[in-house]
């Protein structure tokens, strides 16, 4: 069953924001059984999306939309659609209801506001519980088209909560079974050395996808239809032996996930000790609800003072051996479990650049130190040249170090 | 002058990538005079790719194409263009010298690699300086296709250094004006009909576009042609008069950003003290270059212990009014002063969601404290119910308002 993806906006077209709904539906789509074919940006122009909805629906059964129903002039979609589908707009109780309740909690309602719930005579309705913009599904000629606003949580409210489900009751395209590997200790070509022959030898239909993010590699194993799945544990079962204690966990689970439920699980508390990372491992940690249960805080000691003064790192180890070093990395860890009253800590200090690096201790160069309770492991990492990566890289290779000392 | 964007790679169809790259050449597009139509994201797919040149040579002048160039089997971008304008691969000697000097710092020449010297006998090949996929442009029919590389830095490096300069030459494309502004205290509704009439009597051939991110509102008037300058200086004194202190600056900088150049012209340093943000502020801004030119550090509270032990708010204040109040979030910000011995601090206290609200503080109830020197100033905002959408809110807003302390 093909997908397209359309993404409407000139603020995209100019480069002045990314479009990240795309990769997001994407995925959905295609752990849902439908195949994404092709994904668009195109301008807040009635004649270019009429255009572009013809040529697509040309190609695929449903089309996912997504951008252009703000209350500003500039958003035209609403009525676009409107015109392509040959129907009219009228006013609908239900969507100001819901809009209603959607903003009463932080604004009132103004009249471009309000004018939010005029919505496509001839269409399905779905109301968005968590913006004023409603979600318009059209059935024609057996195809499907969903316009959705282009607010990331609201698109993904939507998404999770109504149209997966109603694409998969209409369509009940072949499952797309899978499974999903944490693998530590490989690069992508490492991995891919390694497991040449497992590759090679997958029956027909069977893919392998390597999803490296920074600092971390996930495998995923798939293939379409249910009957198939005697098939999917044997190959398995042939994936673990091969690659061992190698496999961290095995499912389709974030770093940060996974350490929380191995944190809370054993009745652990964490806190951590960033340098480099400037706050990102507890930002990245706190992402997750519930993080309180296990998380009590930190110390980002950005400037050495800080490492002295709150974590008390002592000033001689910073003089003989420098901020980014074996240990001071030991002495914020160990600080951090004393200051913090925790049972387990990551610190790290190291060179996020692009500035700071020398010939000794280049750009990328972190020190990465992970306690629980008495044990303690410091390892030194060369990342690269760029500040984002390396702060991303950091964080979860941080994450993954503390996990392999509570296996 | 019309441009498109044609990403070429299965793995962002199943949304295992994000496409950051279509932004970043739309916006060197853009800022270059050129108008970008669309952007599309295809599969590795002999055909598709054929099919889509042709549809979007139907529509615009010059394709900017990434993606596809590796030296694996599933890279088929360079023999498929060969395809589409009748040519054939030739080697090319030069190419290999560049590939040679590209390598030799890292690794030694194989066979797959050796392979990228191949190149369309009937293009213009521009050498890939920091990679070893060469660029290929084809002239043809008056239009221009250029093929790169998808790795991002790879592609910006020719970008700027060969083929905007290029494309320049060749068109010359009116100049694209513009101006950005930061405003504060508006939502996007209230703000487009408070400036609705600017902007229904704005001069023909001008726009303006409302760029809402969460806790922040920024407004581009934009213009071509450098003749019209006059009229966009008029214009923007226009909005000026309408708009006044509500501008909290002109220019497209992030508030991180901006904050970090308010401090550092100051002479001024910053700590933070993050409960609900828990650390988010501290990342955002330490993902500024330079940033340890004025950011400190941060202590993480997210435990009350913490705020007790490390920042020393009162276990009275707690007791009292609980850790989401005023108190809580002034005793916090003016702790991170004395600990971390700033001039300046920003303390967030608040419910984040999904859980922990109550009637009386409901999920989004944030406090937000911010201190300069002896001045301080707490706030109560009320966000929304989304966890990742109040801990952004709640970040921007808390540079905000210190940013309206530095005016």
């Amino acid at each position: 069953m093909k997908a397209a993806i359309i993404t409407i906006g000139d603020e995209i077209l100019i480069g002045q924001i990314v479009d990240t709904n795309s990769a997001w539906i994407a995925q959905k789509l295609t752990l849902a059984g439908f195949e994404v074919e092709e994904m668009q940006s195109i301008g807040d122009d009635a004649q270019q999306i009429k255009v572009t909805i013809d040529e697509v629906f040309s190609r695929v059964d449903v089309i996912l939309m997504t951008g252009g129903l703000g209350p500003t002039k500039d958003d035209i979609t609403k009525k676009t659609l409107c015109d392509y589908f040959a129907t009219t707009l009228v006013f609908d109780d239900t969507v100001l209801e819901n809009i209603q309740n959607v903003i009463s909690s932080f604004t009132t309602l103004n009249e471009l506001t309000r004018n939010q719930a005029y919505v496509p005579k001839d269409c399905t309705v779905i109301q968005n519980r968590v913006g004023t913009a409603p979600v318009t599904w059209f059935d024609y000629i057996g195809k499907v088209l969903v316009s959705m606003p282009g607010v990331p949580h609201e698109m993904r409210y939507v998404m999770d909560n109504e149209i997966i489900p109603r694409l998969q009751a209409k369509y009940d395209p072949d499952a797309y079974l899978k499974r999903v590997f944490i693998v530590k200790g490989y690069t992508e070509s490492a991995l891919a050395m390694y497991i040449a022959d497992f590759e090679d030898n997958l029956p027909e239909g069977f893919g392998l996808a390597y999803l490296p993010s920074p600092g971390l590699m996930k495998l995923r194993l798939f293939v379409r239809g249910e009957h198939r799945l005697p098939e999917l544990d044997e190959q398995v079962r042939k994936l673990q032996n091969i690659l061992g204690d190698a496999i961290l966990a095995e499912k389709d689970i974030t770093a940060e996930k996974l350490l929380g439920e191995r944190l809370f699980e054993r009745g652990l508390s964490l806190g951590t000790a960033e340098s480099c990372t400037g706050g990102n491992i507890a930002h990245t940690i706190t992402s997750i609800p519930g993080s309180s249960r296990y998380f009590k805080g930190s110390v980002i000691s950005y400037a050495n003072e800080e490492k002295v003064n709150i974590l008390r790192v002592s000033q001689d180890s910073l003089d003989r051996f420098g901020a980014v070093s074996e240990a001071v990395a030991v002495e914020m860890a160990r600080g951090a479990q004393d200051v913090l009253h925790v049972d387990c800590s990551i610190a790290t200090t190291g060179i996020a650049g692009p500035d700071g690096g020398t010939e000794e201790k280049p750009v990328g160069t972190v020190w990465i130190c992970t306690t629980c309770k008495d044990r303690c492991v410091a390892k030194k990492y060369q990342l690269g040249r760029f500040r984002e990566a390396n702060i991303v890289r950091a964080t979860n290779i941080g994450m993954l170090q503390l996990l392999e000392m509570l296996e």
